[in-house]
């Protein structure tokens, strides 16, 4: 059975509603297909945002920084966080201003967060938030030691209620605008790589491993 | 002389410090070379992030919607906002777990919304959106009509006080970890554009408009 976010006050899509999606396993593959998330939380009545790293673990966004961090304190005394994560996939450019817009997949998480002591899971999660960003380079590395997982804070923030919204496809414009001569379609945008810089203290020629070479296609 | 946004409990970075960015130039830069924005503001207690498309006016960062958004409806009611805009711009890769990071650009605002009624100054917003988004756009299509900024919401944002952090250049690693044989370096990531999809409905063949050829460097 398809599982579905209940529409509630939070998640529900107000504008765009059309666009809206409540599927869970599609607000995880919009979830999966990024390593950087937007955090929102609030302090003495005022809403933050921060850019942080982030995996999605089961029915979790793991995120993570150190114990100094404002917004894992708030997190981790109970706040509540709204996490939104935003592929952006191309220019849409309509005839008339008014329609011109972009295409998306964009998800709104909200929940609370829990902290993640355990040396083990928090081993676990970090390895999922590396994961995200490059599959394999955990393996071509020196892991985390019993000192550096004591001094990181790692968080496991709930999904209790999301959404997604995805625009895709040509612009959609007025009727009477489709016989303006103008030029109308979609500029596809997508996140690119440049060839690896490698680090000028290596000591002489280390070959770039293999989670790179994947990433780049080389 | 050199204008700094003056520190304080919104703005002040407190993970990273050294990374921190307080001159007015360099912010505005940040907010200058993007155009899609996320906005946080709080209803009801809880946080809320919507990702958007923004333009930079002085001091002052616009955004527009439909009369029906609960977030230019809550900002216009004189709630605070706080406005992130991130640039992606490298995976550094360490030698160890713990030291791997990303380059990148971003910038914090915090301040409350103003409503633009005057259609004058609204159709020059709305032009500075899109002129943030595709330069040279507006003078290719059909421009708003009286109906369409009537029902259109656009709001100023004051940037009140603001602060951006970067960060840059080849991973740092713990001293002892530089012996290490792995590889470490930087992939440069940047955002990139596929040659344009006409939209189907087109009349026969339009050709491509000079702003998307400036673009995409065609």
């Amino acid at each position: 059975m398809e599982q579905i976010f209940e529409k509630n006050s939070k998640n529900k899509v107000v504008r765009g509603a059309k666009r809206a999606v409540y599927e869970k396993d599609k607000v995880f593959e919009i979830l999966d297909s990024g390593f950087l998330c937007h955090i929102s939380f609030v302090m003495n009545e005022q809403p933050f945002i921060i850019p942080t790293a982030y995996a999605r673990m089961g029915d979790e966004i793991i995120i993570h920084g150190s114990n100094k961090s404002r917004m894992l304190e708030v997190l981790e005394k109970g706040g509540e966080a709204c996490v939104c994560v935003t592929h952006l996939d191309g220019l849409v450019l309509a005839r008339s201003a008014m329609h011109h817009s972009v295409n998306y997949r964009s998800v709104v998480v909200f929940g609370k967060a829990r902290e993640i002591t355990n040396f083990d899971e928090k081993n676990e999660a970090l390895f999922k938030v590396m994961e995200q960003m490059l599959p394999g380079r955990w393996e071509e590395i020196r892991q985390p030691n019993e000192k550096e997982l004591q001094v990181t804070k790692v968080l496991a923030i709930k999904i209790e209620t999301a959404s997604a919204k995805v625009r895709m496809g040509p612009p959609v414009d007025d009727k009477e605008d489709y016989e303006l001569p103008y030029w109308a379609g979609v500029v596809p945008t997508y996140n690119n790589y440049k060839r690896p810089l490698s680090d000028p203290e290596l000591p002489g020629i280390v070959e770039v491993p293999s989670s790179v070479k994947t990433l780049l296609n080389i």
